[in-house]
C-alpha cells in the first residue's frame, strides 16, 4: 500500500506544475483519506495549502485529522476563518481536542473561536480530564435513546440524529436523570419489530469505564470482551461519552511502545522517533545510563577485592564476561516473560510460587545443559585444568539459577509494590545478575582452588 | 473486574453443594460470558458439566469459547452428541476452526460429525489456508448484497439471514462472479431513502486483504485505517471471508508478545507462560543461551590475549563490566527504538541514514556525559591515575558510539534481508558490543599507557 502511495508523488508534482486540477482532485478522490496524507507528507510543504482546498469537505477533515502536527498547523496558518470553521465543523469532538492538545495557544485560540459553541462545550469538556484517563480518549458523540422509545421511534432518531455520530453501531439507553440504564446494537434495532419497547430489548448488563479509569485498564476491557466500543460514565453512572475501539487500538500499540522502551532502559518517548530531537532522546535515554553505570561500580569493587586471587589464576578472569552474559540473558528471558505475562493479565501475585517453581526447574534444566556444554568446551578447546573448568562450569550453574529467580521475582514485586514492572527487565537485572556471578564465581574459586 | 468475580467463587461452591439450580442459573445469567469462563476456571473441573448444563444456550455456547483448551476437551467429552450439536450451531465459525485446531484427534471428529453440512465445509475451507495467514483468522459469515438491490431490499435480506453473523454493521456487496465490488454500512442503509440502490450508495475504494497475506500485515490494515472488519478476497477478487477487528487485535498482542520473547532471546511459545510445560520452555529458551555463551568465547579469548597487560595493571580489569553493561545498554536502547519504529512502520530501510546521523548525535551526547562523570567519579573515589582514567573514560566514549551505530543498524539490515528484525537485539547487541568494548579497551591502555 505505501509503496504504492509513494510512487504517485511524481505524478502528482507534474500535474501542480501544470496546474492541472481538476486532474489532480480527480485522483484525490479515489484515494484513501489515511494514503492521502501520506502523500501529502511526501511532497513539498507550501504546495500543500493549494492540494488541500482541492479535496472535498469531508475528505479534506478526514485527511486533515491523519496529518502530522507540523502540516496541521501550516494548513491552519494559512486558512481563512471560514475555511478552519469548515474543518473544525467535520471533525469528530475527540479528534478536535487531539488536534487542540497539540497545537500553540495561538491557533488554539483561533481553533476554538472558530468551533461552534457546541463543539467548544465538548472539547473543554473532555480537555478537563488527566492524561492517560478514559474521559481524556473518549468522544462525547454517541446516539442516546429513551427506554420508553420504540424500535420505530429510534431508527427514526438515528436517522435523524445519527448521522454525525462517530459509531452508531451500539446505541446507549439512558434514564431521565442521564443514568445509563442498557445498550442495544443497530442490529438488534434492525431484527426486531418495529412496535417493540428498548427497555424489552436491550442489554442491561451493561460494561463500562469511570471518567479517571486508566486507559490501560479500559483497553484491556476491549481485549476481554471483545468490544467495538465501550461506554464511559462519570461516579454517578451518567454517560458521559464512548471510547471506540480504533482509539483503543492506539492506546494500546503507544502502552506497547512505551513497555518496550522502559524495558530497555529508556524513559517513555511523546512522539515517534524520527520526529523527537536528539537533546530529547538523550534526556530520556541518559538517566539509566548514568544510574547504571554507577551501580556497576560494585561489580568492579568486587574484583578489585579479588585481585590478588585473580593474579594468582589469570585464566579465571577470561571467562568473567561470559558468566556476566550468560547470567543476564537467562535473568531477561525470565523476566520479559513475567513482564509480559504480567501486562496480559495471565500471571497475577497469587501465581508468584508457581512462577518461581517453575523457573527454578527450567533453570536447572538449562543450567545443566549449558555447564555441561560449556565443561567440554572448557577442557578439549581450551586445555584449562579440571578444576578450573569446575569451578566456571559450577558458577554457570548456580548464575543462571539465581538470575531465572531474580528475573522472574522482581517484577512480580515491582507490580505489587505499585510499580511499573516493565522497570525490572534486562538493563536492571543485569546490573545486579553481573554482581551476583561474580560474587559466586571468585567464592568457589577461593573454595575449591584454595586461593 | 477479576476480584468482583473471584469473590464469587465461593457462593458459587455452596449453592453447588445445596443443589440451589435455580438460584445458580439466576445469578449466571446476570454475568458476561467471558466473566463466566473467568469464575468457572477457579472451581473444581468435576462441577463444570453441571453448571455448564445451567447456562441458556447461546450464553453457553459463549462461554464454551472463553473457555481454556483442558475445559473445553472435558465438557466435549461430557456431552450427549446433542448437546456437542447444539453448541457448535451456535458458534461461529472462526470459534469453530480454533477449537478443531485445538483438540485431539478424536475429539475432532466428534465436533465434525455434529457440525451440519454447511458448517463443515466453512471449517474444512479454513481450515486448509497456512497458518499465521489472513485466511486462517477469518470468518466465513457475512452479510452478502447485490449492487442492485435496493435499501429495502437490503434491509430485508439483513433481517432474514444477518441474525447469525458475527458483524453486519458493514455489508459487503458482490457481483454475480461473487467478486468484491463495494461495501455499505448498516448506517448508510439506515440513513437513506428505502427506495435508493445499493450500487449508487455503496463505497467503491474498498480496502481488502488476500487469502496468503501475513496477519501481521493485516492487523495493520486495521491500524491504518481505523477499520471494524477487513474483507478477505482470494486472488481473483472473489470474496471469501472477513477478519473482525476484536480477532485482529488477538493477532496484534499475540505478535507483540513475539516480538518481546525474540528481543529477550527466545523462541517465540505457542501458549502463555503458566500453561506451558518446563520442557516446552527450556526447548525455547536454552538455543540462544548456548549460542551466546559459545560467542562469549571470543570475548575470553581477547582478555586472554591481554593477559600480561592485565597483569601489569590489574586496576583494569575491574572496569571491564562496567564498560561491557554500559555499552550494552546504549545498544539495546538504539536497537529496541529502531525494532519497535520498524515494526509500526515508522521507520523504513530509506530513513537509514537519517536514523545513522541522529543515533551518531545521540551517541556523542550520552558518550560525552558518562565519560565526564564517570571521569570525575575516578579521581574523587577511586583515586586512580589521570592516564588509567582517561583510558577508562576513551573508552567508554568510544563504546558508546560503537554501541549505539551496531544497535541502529543491524535490525534495519536485518529487516532488509527478509530477517525478523527483532532478533538484533539486547542479547545479540550485547555479545557484539562486549567484544568490541574489550577491543576498544585494551587498544587505548597498550596506546596511552606504553604496556
Amino acid at each position: 500500500m505505501a509503496n504504492k502511495t509513494y510512487s504517485m508523488e511524481q505524478t502528482i508534482t507534474t500535474l501542480l506544475e501544470e496546474k492541472k486540477y481538476p486532474t489532480l482532485r480527480d485522483i484525490l478522490i479515489t484515494m484513501n483519506p489515511v494514503d492521502i496524507a501520506l502523500l501529502f507528507a511526501e511532497l513539498p510543504q507550501e504546495k500543500l495549502p493549494l492540494l488541500f482546498r482541492l479535496l472535498p469537505k469531508e475528505a479534506a477533515a478526514e485527511t486533515f485529522v491523519e496529518m502530522d502536527e507540523d502540516s496541521q498547523q501550516l494548513l491552519i496558518q494559512g486558512f481563512s476563518d471560514n475555511e478552519l470553521k469548515d474543518v473544525i465543523s467535520e471533525l469528530y469532538v475527540d479528534d478536535a481536542v487531539d488536534l487542540v492538545e497539540e497545537m500553540p495557544a495561538n491557533v488554539v485560540q483561533r481553533i476554538l473561536r472558530q468551533a461552534d459553541p457546541e463543539t467548544r462545550t465538548m472539547i473543554n469538556e473532555i480537555l478537563k480530564y488527566p492524561e492517560d484517563s478514559a474521559g481524556s480518549i473518549m468522544t462525547t458523540e454517541y446516539v442516546n435513546l429513551r427506554p420508553s422509545m420504540t424500535v420505530d421511534d429510534a431508527i427514526k432518531h438515528i436517522r435523524r440524529n445519527g448521522v454525525d455520530k462517530e459509531t452508531i453501531n451500539t446505541c446507549y439507553v439512558t434514564d431521565k436523570n442521564r443514568k445509563l440504564i442498557g445498550i442495544i446494537s443497530l442490529r438488534t434495532l434492525l431484527i426486531n419489530d418495529e412496535s417493540e419497547d428498548i427497555q424489552d430489548l436491550m442489554e442491561e448488563n451493561v460494561i463500562s469505564a469511570q471518567t479517571l479509569d486508566d486507559q490501560e485498564n479500559v483497553t484491556k476491557l476491549f481485549k476481554k470482551y471483545d468490544l467495538n466500543a465501550l461506554p464511559v460514565v462519570d461516579n454517578e453512572n451518567r454517560l458521559v461519552g464512548i471510547i471506540t475501539v480504533d482509539d483503543a487500538i492506539d492506546v494500546m500499540q503507544e502502552e506497547t511502545t512505551e513497555d518496550m522502551e522502559i524495558m530497555a532502559g529508556m524513559l517513555p518517548s511523546e512522539k515517534p522517533y524520527l520526529r523527537t530531537g536528539i537533546f530529547e532522546t538523550w534526556r530520556n535515554r541518559i538517566p539509566w545510563l548514568m544510574l547504571l553505570m554507577i551501580s556497576a561500580t560494585f561489580t568492579g569493587q568486587i574484583i578489585a577485592s579479588f585481585e590478588n586471587a585473580l593474579a594468582t589464576q589469570v585464566a579465571l578472569t577470561a571467562y568473567i564476561p561470559m558468566l556476566m552474559d550468560t547470567g543476564g540473558n537467562c535473568g531477561s528471558q525470565a523476566s520479559v516473560t513475567v513482564i509480559r505475562g504480567l501486562s496480559l493479565n495471565e500471571i497475577n501475585y497469587a501465581d508468584t510460587l508457581k512462577v518461581l517453581w517453575k523457573e527454578i526447574r527450567v533453570a536447572l534444566l538449562c543450567g545443566v545443559t549449558l555447564a555441561i556444554t560449556n565443561f567440554a568446551k572448557l577442557l578439549v578447546f581450551d586445555h584449562i585444568g579440571i578444576m578450573v573448568a569446575a569451578v566456571v562450569c559450577l558458577t554457570m550453574l548456580c548464575t543462571v539459577l539465581c538470575a531465572k529467580i531474580i528475573g522472574c521475582l522482581l517484577p512480580i514485586l515491582c507490580k505489587r509494590l505499585g510499580f511499573d514492572p516493565a522497570v525490572m527487565s534486562s538493563p536492571f537485572i543485569t546490573t545486579i545478575v553481573d554482581a551476583l556471578s561474580l560474587l559466586i564465581y571468585f567464592n568457589i574459586a577461593t573454595a575449591l582452588l584454595n586461593l
